[in-house]
């Protein structure tokens, strides 16, 4: 199995509900550092997984409609806890439907898989893993 | 799946018995950069796959028990190479019976499995992964 | 000249004024991984810069007072953009005065000055260094 | 499942073809960190999953191999586009060769797998992963 | 004293001239991860040390200059070893170019020095820097 | 000012005397990453600082006295705290003996000064800067 990885970043406001979260309960934020991982199980004809300079410009895009909010007044979000893991999945789905529209080109419709880590510290991630 | 890592460290002192160790049979001593993952397939009602803050604390516990320590005197380890793959299985097995005895919380109950990574040096890591 | 550096973090909303900053005049966030760095002519008698144990206390401290808040609502921050560059200013002077009040031991009054360098992400970061 | 890994790099230059590689098709280069990670379930007789200094060595020699070379003029990817996924798979064939002939060891042959990832960029790396 | 730093990176070919350089004159490349620090003594109107959207495309535009190509075939470098402390000096000084000449804003013309870093790998870096 | 870094690592024993460090003062370990910076003010004929495969070897011949030991039994540390900084020193003395005995090349005698930082963990960090 092959993968190919992609990282950038999103810059974000947002709060949780919940006893769980604690002091998080506050509007804070976080910059999430966002590795797209794309898998499948051969190479293509250019010897490749993925165009990487599309797949980078996807993430961008997907990235582009969270970066620089308050998620907690965003539509999409409403009445839900955007941790770090909802916001990795999100993040996947977002990309699988631009894989599915062929965004990321006619090749990438070989992909078997896609996975993203978002990185909130150095001392947390997480991840959301899911086939194509 | 989803999965939520949290990075804590360690510092030991050790020596190794077996010819394949080389210099590392004399007593010397590692800082362990040490990730906990904990997997599970659904989020549970707070859209999270763990609490955070208790999976930190108690990686930081299961690590008290090691930390600043020589290996070589705990009575735990007698007899044994404390290996940094060794110790990566020791630490997630101890992580897995707080998981079972509720010290990560009554969420924690549906957790798929976890991966604990010790990071010996910036060229040298392992893993031990297991289900819960 | 010898150094001792600890790293923490915090995790803040906040949002500027002024068109350069562009999409970051909306209300947005941060983590800020943090690095605060001691530096002294000479050892003391311990054969050290600062007790690094309360250095790690005092920067956690210093943070804990900013930590899951959004800056645009604090008193200290009123009218004042609150830059990385400006946050590391901040910080470095807190612990300065940290440092003056014996709050890191009588040895700490040995400190020659303070670097502090905020991470805002894997691409971007900046610092503020002063004499103590 | 256990796992240890090792890292060292390679500097390299070469050229693609196909117009999904843009101006990759001029002569240029990279620095590849690679990372070998060996995988088994259960651990040796001394408590490891491979003799870790055999493994660097022989990492080292495949690596040997490629490094400060232009791959275009190499013999072995004549006619082949030399992307970082496909660098990934001829590394880990190469180490697993090696496995095989028992360059890593006679313990090394309870070796279940192999993973290479090659890091061209803070922002980009690929992976391919294969029994053994 | 301030200072803000953003990170790119370039991808190239190049050899060396001299015994000193062993396999490295043969042509082989390098990823440069490439970090830019700008320093002033006082923040400026809008609490920054620079426009850090504005100094991050010059940096790009001036990387560029050299990314994806073969050194040895570059018209400024004909004769030169274009060794990583060497680039970094190239980069700073048509990084200083710039600030002169406005590019990265009229506030930027208060900024008091640069220092650029070239990553070679994960072992190996190095650094220039000079007064604007 | 140009400068030139390398990067190696060690992994030794010891304990500390002194109440001020606490849980420390028993036999642990630690795992220290080693940059080691060379300065000069202008490039060598071969448009470089020092020749880094010199200095790397020159790097590890200094840390291979130190790795893998306890150093509480070497003599050159006897009745003394061989902290991060306090190792960051002899480390930063014993290069410049070598630089001054042409170990590291006839060139290497133009180097201005050396720094050199001792990594305890992913959290801390010490280092120890002179003139040549």
């Amino acid at each position: 199995m092959f993968s190919v990885t992609v990282r950038d970043h999103i810059m974000i406001a947002h709060s949780f509900r919940g006893e769980v979260f604690g002091p998080a309960q506050r509007l804070h934020g976080a910059t999430f550092v966002v590795d797209a991982t794309f898998r499948r199980a051969e190479l293509d004809a250019d010897n490749i997984v993925v165009d990487i300079g599309r797949a980078a410009q996807q993430l961008n895009a997907v990235l582009a409609q969270l970066n620089y909010r308050n998620l907690d007044d965003e539509a999409a979000f409403t009445g839900i806890n955007t941790s770090t893991e909802m916001l990795a999945r999100t993040i996947a789905d977002r990309i699988a439907e631009r894989v599915h529209a062929g965004d990321l080109g006619e090749g990438a419709r070989g992909l078997a898989g896609i996975m993203v880590t978002l990185h909130e510290s150095h001392i947390a991630w997480a991840s959301y893993e899911r086939p194509l």
